[in-house]
């Protein structure tokens, strides 16, 4: 089984199934580093990244949108002086889709080049 | 009198004096589309700038950050799918500096472009 940042995000549609209950766990064991987090109710993954230069921050930013182009599935990126805070949640389902967990692998990934 | 989009920021240092209450009204008439939002007791700048493409959101992102990089100073980027979110404050004096102010008016000058 390829890992999770090698695989693709599935098209996801309204009424697509979220991740559950008992698959939460083993998905979040293999992004250990992101926080769960819950506003208005929607679960969304989330992780703070650190940078010394304010022209890295940026070149991440760029890095995580051109992937997230690529696979049609957009988090949102804060992007501010020292740190780049990413967020990942499916709108259509309003919940965490498998694709959140690969995204947040592949934006791991992206961090490390 | 220069236009607020055509002035420079200067260096903003702890005890710099923020705008005044006086200041505050004439500033935010020229600009506004900008909301004052207070976090954690800090006065903030904050507008939502719209697009129909995300690389056009991305792109608009990219030329806020190499305006702040010019100045010297940076604002909080908010990147999603439709829109960006800009935030700007001064983190020396956890207030609203006259900066602020120029650095909004540039913002909506480089959506303009």
């Amino acid at each position: 089984m390829n890992s999770l940042s090698e695989q693709t995000c599935e098209a996801c549609k309204v009424g697509a199934p979220k991740v559950s209950d008992e698959e939460l766990g083993g998905l979040l064991k293999k992004i250990p580093d992101w926080n769960i987090e819950v506003r208005d109710n929607i679960m969304q993954l989330e992780k703070c990244f650190s940078f010394k230069k304010y022209t890295e921050s940026v070149a991440f930013t760029n890095r995580v949108a051109e992937a997230s182009e690529q696979q049609g599935h957009h988090p949102a990126v804060l992007l501010e002086w020292g740190k780049v805070t990413v967020t990942w949640w499916s709108h259509k389902i309003k919940a965490l889709h498998k694709n959140d967990f690969i995204m947040a692998a592949k934006t791991d990934q992206l961090y490390q080049n």
